[in-house]
């Protein structure tokens, strides 16, 4: 069948619905429920399995366990159950397997083993009729609806806020969080700024992402997202390990994305930025209007977002600039070579 | 103080230390009484805390506890204890603190908290009169005498093979690990073919390089090393999550390094080398004689090493190629631009 629609015509339609899938997040009434599921296993440590994208919204809800749950959390390396066959005691332990499809075969090998076990199983995928929501104790559906281009949007925002939504239920919601939708709008509005930075890199054969804490989810995202739809090479560090050896690539021709919001997170940078300006570099930063001014250009930030609630916001500049520099370099960020929608890895 | 020393002499020595510092800790009484003191505390959960190259050790060290212990494990975030000040609930887990100098504060503060939060501390460093040596419950000296080189080399197998003889105790020791260091100057012998081709990378900008299951840690190792002393982007993906994006990038410009061993981990790259080769790249293959022949070229392994011991042996002809890389592109790895020895992050 050939295709009829313009180059980038399903992404870019999808980072634009992503303000309601989040209003249907908020007023979906599925976590009260899975969140009493939870509370009443009384898990001692939580254990995430994800791939790709799910794999950074994974990171994300690592943070939120450990700050806000004040539990250890991990990221299990599925080939420990499926190529080694690993039988871990799993007993008190909250296992949570992430993926937009819900039809990943080592994911589903993973809580399958997992729930045989004793560990409490959750599903957070965009399909509640795949197997992996079948598998679980408990499904979360991240209700993002059909998603279509090959790199995924819409699907990973509704993964950090249904993740949140979960995660932190007990603690009630506040007014920022009705509020995501509303900035996500307005944050979305700045697109024209995004293309324009776009052509600053259509040259570039490779850059570097970096961040702290919870925002360190977004640099590996923007990275990947970068990789995907204009096959530059991008590698995400956190600020503290690219201060560990990856300093050393740095220089005037590897461009930096930073983001550096208000919290404790963003403070952890400060000693970053300036490292890399002494490095020649050429520093495109998200986060507030202090940070971006003390770098080469950048996107600010809505203010008063609790650090916890930001990575929703903040990939949103970082999926324009994917999109609008794969259409720079001549791509199609809607068909990019050699992938498919959905990967089956064993 | 005006150094006198050819380039990349320190870098060379310290690679070539290594079978004896194997054979130090091969001869080493302090597992039993660790592995005992790990066996009464009854863990029921393993955290890993490092940076850099001790990281890649701490990634192997999860592999073996999740397939030899049977127990869960993560990768500590410590931004959570140190920015975020989380305080997290530590009782039945052990909390393994990795790092060469034992100096860095971020992982003194996780290891100060994991202790008083109830977990059982234990400290892998190359310096039994460092901070990080003090505060833990029990240390691990990994014997691998001063390393001067930016570049750890003998202080990341040291790592290694400590992590190996302390959490595999119980089982007692094979012949293959007793030969582990005459197997490792055999291959260090084969050092003239690295040589050669790391001639065949002098003006490639970025590579990647894949394993999976115990060997991805020496993918990322190898990753490193090489934008240390190289200044390459080089990036490191497990092969299941090259298939979920990143293959994008692939392509005849971007050489590919893999490892491809004999175990379940090396077959699970059986289905990732055809699809490299598909997307026209050029694969180096540290591996099995059939992988390396299905490649552009590699280095052959020996044969009948366990898995789970491979890595000491697996990542030596990386490290020569990284030296090798730097020295044929005008740099010095024993002083990489940007880069000091002992990285604090707070």
């Amino acid at each position: 069948m050939t295709t009829t629609r313009a180059p980038a015509e399903l992404m870019s339609t999808e980072i634009s619905e992503q303000p309601d899938v989040w209003r249907r997040l908020l007023g979906s009434e599925q976590f009260a429920a899975a969140a009493q599921q939870i509370a009443e296993y009384r898990p001692r440590m939580v254990w995430l399995a994800a791939r790709g994208t799910s794999d950074h919204a994974a990171l994300y809800a690592k943070y939120l366990v450990e700050v806000v749950l004040e539990l250890p959390a991990g990221l299990v390396s599925p080939s420990t159950m499926t190529a080694y066959g690993a039988k871990p005691d799993l007993r008190d332990v909250l296992v949570l397997g992430i993926s937009q499809s819900g039809g990943s075969p080592d994911l589903l090998t993973s809580l399958e083993v997992a729930r045989a076990q004793g560990a409490l199983t959750v599903a957070v995928t965009n399909n509640a009729s795949s197997t992996l929501a079948q598998v679980a104790a408990v499904h979360i559906d991240v209700l993002a609806g059909p998603e279509l281009a090959v790199a995924a949007t819409k699907s990973y925002t509704a993964q950090l806020l249904a993740l949140y939504l979960l995660l932190t239920h007990s603690r009630g919601r506040s007014a920022t969080v009705e509020a995501l939708p509303e900035l996500g709008e307005r944050l979305l509005g700045q697109e024209h700024q995004v293309q324009e930075q776009a052509q600053r890199y259509r040259f570039a054969q490779r850059l570097v992402t970096t961040a702290r804490g919870y925002s360190y989810p977004t640099a590996r995202e923007a990275a990947l997202k970068l990789m995907e739809t204009s096959y530059l090479s991008a590698q995400a560090f956190s600020g503290a390990d690219l201060m560990h050896g990856p300093l050393a690539v740095i220089d005037a021709q590897v461009p930096v994305l930073a983001v550096v919001g208000e919290g404790p997170g963003g403070a952890a940078m400060g000693a970053v930025l300036p490292r890399l300006i002494d490095a020649g570099a050429d520093v495109f930063t998200v986060g507030t209007a202090e940070a971006v001014a003390r770098s080469t250009g950048g996107i600010v930030l809505p203010r008063g977002v609790p650090e916890e609630l930001s990575p929703v916001l903040e990939i949103l500049p970082f999926q324009q600039l994917a999109l609008h520099l794969a259409v720079a370099r001549g791509g199609n960020p809607d068909e990019p070579r050699g992938l498919r929608k959905v990967t089956e890895t064993l």
